[in-house]
Formats: structure tokens, C-alpha cells, sequence
């Protein structure tokens, strides 16, 4: 039985949803609000971040990359040409820059701080930083976020998928990381089409209709959130 | 052939010219001055980091994540038992874990501090914030280190090597942070045994020996950086 450590609006989380649920996987679900420390998760992962996986009594599979390559090592094999992990290394290693730049670059220059203001602030102790988003933060990521669309779009018009002709782990992490902007109606898919049609495309997923039911308290979706043909 | 673009005192370039060393594999290094961000190395990485590795007309491999897993996709095999990736995938989790444990955290909280303030400082530009180093933040630097060596320590001091039983990545990942902290003379050995002498294991090896000729134009070694016996 896999276990998953998670926050529903964390895009590193989300990834690890998108990907157990394309290999068809159960996983149980445990909603850890990291900045509580809880002991039992800091046992688990020192760090204290999500998402952390567990497999029956196995140690803790901690952060994006050792998930990644410990579910296409153990279910990988199972998907045969829907493999999410391409076939020649050259090909891996694109697809991996690319689930690198997306869970760093894109995460830190723009969807962090969406998360962070408009999200994770709503459930922060004001001791930790909770309350109101701040403003200026939100308009340096709403600049930032064109860019990293237009980059989806640019490798969604030159390929089939973002890191070449099937979809591979670099979709979806792409994908995870606009969700968490996406339910909050701060895309701005008009921008850029080739991003918007890849986008629709993920989103039609089976793996994705968790995603689409998950609710922020306080915060309703955007209405487009949960429209396949937005 | 292999050509690595990196910075000498980059402890993530550090970490692939050892895993290359390791592989007895020969690389052209390019000297890379990010900050120029060079059009031509632009083109290989958008995101204007290093490392980069290339082999001959293939494409780019851009950062420490894809690095490792294509020289042990590519090479590995050939290392038989002493191969730097665990055969089993849950140890592989755990290998993976500190790779990005050593190249994120004990990086962002500690070594990029040093780095930054002692040796790029030099480097650069005072348009892009060269000059002298912020005592404020080597003071932060000194103490996070302190923790980032104990939990070395730890590691070492209840395995044989920081990730199990044989050497792996995880160790020169490791290791290529400390040697740039070393190289300023600013570990604190004498606060944990066990790391110190972890760490005269690893500075023992051949590969080790490029990154001890380094040198900063205008800052010397600390006198211990090339004493394997320190």
C-alpha cells in the first residue's frame, strides 16, 4: 500500500497524484500541513516538506525526483508505450531538465507566490506569516507567469508533448504547477493558445479529475477551474 | 566526447567533474561565467546554471538531476559493485533524497553562502554585486554549517558511507559541497569526528585530485585544503 504525504494545493504534491494516478495506482492520501512539525512526519522526512511517499513498510521516498524515478522504476514497466519516462537516456535527460525547470524555475518565479499569498496564507497562524496576500508579490508573479507559459507553449508548438512525441513526467509536473494558478483564475491562457490547447489536453485526463475537486476553504475555484473546455 | 560547462568553485559542477573522475571518463571543462550569460551558452541552457554537460552533437544535459542519471544510464554498468546507484529502487529513493538534501538544502542554507560571499564576490562585477563579503551573512553561514556537518556526521558515524553500505553519488554530492567550505577553511572538523573522517576517505580518492589543484585568483587555499591527512 502507497502512502502519500501531501497538501492538495502543493504543485510538487499534485505531481505525485497526477503521476500514481496515470499508472493507476492507490494511494492513500494524509493532508500534512508541513508547518505544524508534526513529529511523526519530521521522522519521516527532516526537511519537512511534501510530498513523501511510502510503500508498506519501506523507508520514506522523499521529494519529487526520488518519487519520480522510484514509480517508473517499480510501475514504469507496466505502462509500456505510455511509459511516462522516454526510452533513449538523451531522452531522459531532456525530460528530466524539463521536470527540473518546472518544479524550480517555474515554482519559484511564479507559482510559489500565488500559492503562497492568495493560499497558504488563508491557513497559516498569523505567527507563521498568515493573512492577507500581498500585493506586490502578486504582481511580480503575474509577470513571471507569462513567461513560463510562453515556454509551454513554445515546447507544446515544436513538439507533441513538452518533452517530445509522448506525454512523459515533464507534462505533468508542468501541468500540477499551472492547476494550483489555474484555480485561481490567474492564468492568462489567452496569451498563449499552443500552452492553452496542451493544457485542455491534460486536463481531459482521467488522472487529473481528482485534482479538479479539490477546494480551498474560504476560497472558491475560479469558474473555469473545472471546465474541460475552457 | 564530453564537455562540461561549469564553474570550479560550483560545488554542483564539483560534484559531476567527480562523478566523471569516478567513471574514469574523460570531459573537456569549459569555464563558465554565468553572470556573462553568453549567447552561445544560453542557447544549451535557457536557465544560465551550470552544470551542462554535452556528448558530442547530442543535447544539452542541464543540471546535477539529469547529469546523474545519464552518466549512470550511460556508464554505470561499468563500475560492476562499486557503481554509484544502488541496484534496489528503495535504496535508490534514499540515495536520491540526499543528493537533493546536500544539493539544495545544505547548499541554499550554507555552502552558496561561503561561495557567494568569499569567492563570487571576487569575480563579479560590482554592477552585479561584487565586492566584499556580508560578515552578517557568513555568521549565518558558520552556524548552519555546523548542522550540516553533524548530520554528515551522523550519516557516516551509522552506515559506511553516507547512503548505505558502498559509496555513492549522495557521498560526492557531499563532498563537493564541503570541499568549496574547505577550500575557505571554514568547516568546522573538529566538531564532528565522524564527518571529518568520512570526509579523508572521500579526499583520499583520485578523484578528488583536480578539485584540490583549483585555486581562486587572489584567495589561497586554506593550509588543510590539500592535506589529505588534516
Amino acid at each position: 500500500m502507497l502512502t502519500l504525504y501531501h497538501h492538495p494545493f502543493s504543485p510538487a504534491s499534485r505531481f505525485v497524484r497526477l503521476m500514481l494516478a496515470e499508472h493507476e495506482v492507490k494511494v492513500e492520501l494524509v493532508y500534512e500541513r508541513v508547518w505544524e512539525r508534526r513529529a511523526e512526519f519530521l521522522a519521516l522526512n527532516p526537511a519537512a516538506t511534501v510530498p513523501v511517499l511510502t510503500e508498506n513498510d519501506g523507508p520514506p521516498i522523499v521529494g519529487i525526483f526520488p518519487i519520480m524515478e522510484y514509480v517508473d522504476e517499480t510501475r514504469g514497466y507496466s505502462l509500456g508505450e505510455h511509459r511516462l519516462m522516454p526510452n533513449h537516456p538523451e531522452a531522459r535527460a531532456e525530460m528530466r531538465r524539463l521536470v527540473d525547470w518546472f518544479a524550480h524555475k517555474t515554482h519559484d518565479e511564479a507559482t510559489q507566490y500565488f500559492a503562497h499569498e492568495k493560499i497558504f496564507k488563508l491557513e497559516l497562524p498569523a505567527a507563521l506569516g498568515g493573512g492577507s496576500p500581498d500585493n506586490q508579490v502578486l504582481r511580480v508573479a503575474r509577470a513571471n507567469i507569462k513567461h513560463h507559459l510562453h515556454y509551454i507553449g513554445w515546447l507544446a508548438g515544436s513538439r507533441n508533448w513538452l518533452s517530445g512525441e509522448r506525454m512523459t513526467f515533464a507534462d505533468l509536473i508542468a501541468a500540477a504547477q499551472l492547476s494550483v494558478v489555474d484555480y485561481l483564475g490567474e492564468v492568462p491562457w489567452d496569451e498563449d493558445l499552443n500552452a492553452k490547447y496542451w493544457y485542455a489536453r491534460i486536463k481531459s485526463r482521467p488522472s487529473f479529475r481528482a485534482l479538479l475537486s479539490d477546494r480551498v476553504q474560504g476560497l472558491p475555484a475560479s469558474p473555469i477551474y473545472t471546465d474541460l473546455d475552457f
